[in-house]
């Protein structure tokens, strides 16, 4: 390695980062040597800042740098539906199609046992908790279509019908856009299955 | 969008880097929010101290937190061959062969007037003023075989031949583990021309 070890040490920083291998990280390294000081200064701190002042939502536990996030915030929006997602990501994904105008309950992770997390280590208490305090009248189970997402999904479900709550989940069935001869056969069962009338 | 400013704002400054989109960027950003404290300040801090701390070595132009590169201060390589290479990763490619014992010139670029890239923004006279200071008895040019690599390295092998030091050019032919079936027309016409006797 012919490289110096304050970029070595960079590049290593890049390759801890998802999705970026060591081949990328070092072109990413070399490309922040080839930045301004100002634009260094300014990524530097956008790394600080954002680990520093965000945190989760009291309420909805997504990412936010308030105590309580705009969504929750925001009383145009309907806080009787709420729909319960992975990850902030899919908060975002949600907020995107501006269809949806409920609020939202982030679990940070799926259960699976493989990778030790189980039902503790998601936000679940935090979502009961909501419940509870009255007020809500749907949850949209909207975890992924994986085994791990179906099976939180199932498990929640069961903890809030009880609540006398309506659960609902999210429907699956072919993409728009989609061809059907690519479609797996799953996917095909379940339009199949939930097909509606003309 | 929903997410909080501040993760808006890392999320923007991951993207500018190359290679990396909008969503890409986004990812890294949530992620950056799941690291611990000790390790937010060591990305941030890798981040300043490579640029602070690296510029160009003084002989090769090649990046080094020192004033002189390790491979311009080795007595044990041969400092009569110069390998002429685009930038720093190209350095790091020929090194990685360990079957290189010459020293190396960074052009930091290549010659391309639709990018506005002159020969006078390369490091061409630096290299240059390193053949006059005499010692060297092969320059190897080691650009990219691109129309920009080859328009480089004609460029500069007119400007140093009058100097009487010999200029090599990389052999050009099939990669090795290729599959002919796959080899574009030039590739196979040039590892045709340049066949060796076996």
């Amino acid at each position: 390695m012919a490289d110096a070890l304050p970029l070595v040490l960079l590049a290593e920083q890049f390759a801890k980062l998802p999705g970026i291998g060591m081949k990328t990280a070092q072109r990413l390294a070399y490309f922040v040597m080839s930045m301004s000081d100002d634009e260094v200064t300014e990524f530097s701190e956008a790394i600080i800042n954002a680990h520093e002042k965000v945190g989760l939502c009291s309420v909805c536990q997504n990412l936010t740098d308030k105590e309580i996030c705009p969504v929750c915030d925001d009383v145009r929006r309907d806080h009787s539906v709420i729909c319960v997602v992975e990850g902030p990501k899919d908060v975002s994904a949600f907020e995107r199609t501006k269809e949806y105008n409920g609020v939202y309950h982030v679990l940070h992770g799926l259960i699976s046992p493989i990778d030790n997390i189980t039902p503790d280590s998601l936000k679940i208490k935090e979502l009961l908790a909501r419940i509870q305090k009255g007020g809500v009248e749907e949850v949209i189970m909207a975890t992924n279509p994986t085994v791990e997402g179906e099976a939180t999904a199932m498990y929640i479900s069961r903890l809030i019908r009880p609540l006398g709550v309506k659960v609902t989940r999210l429907a699956f069935g072919l993409p728009v856009g989609a061809n059907l001869e690519y479609a797996d056969e799953v996917t095909l069962f379940k339009a199949l299955e939930n097909r509606n009338e003309m």
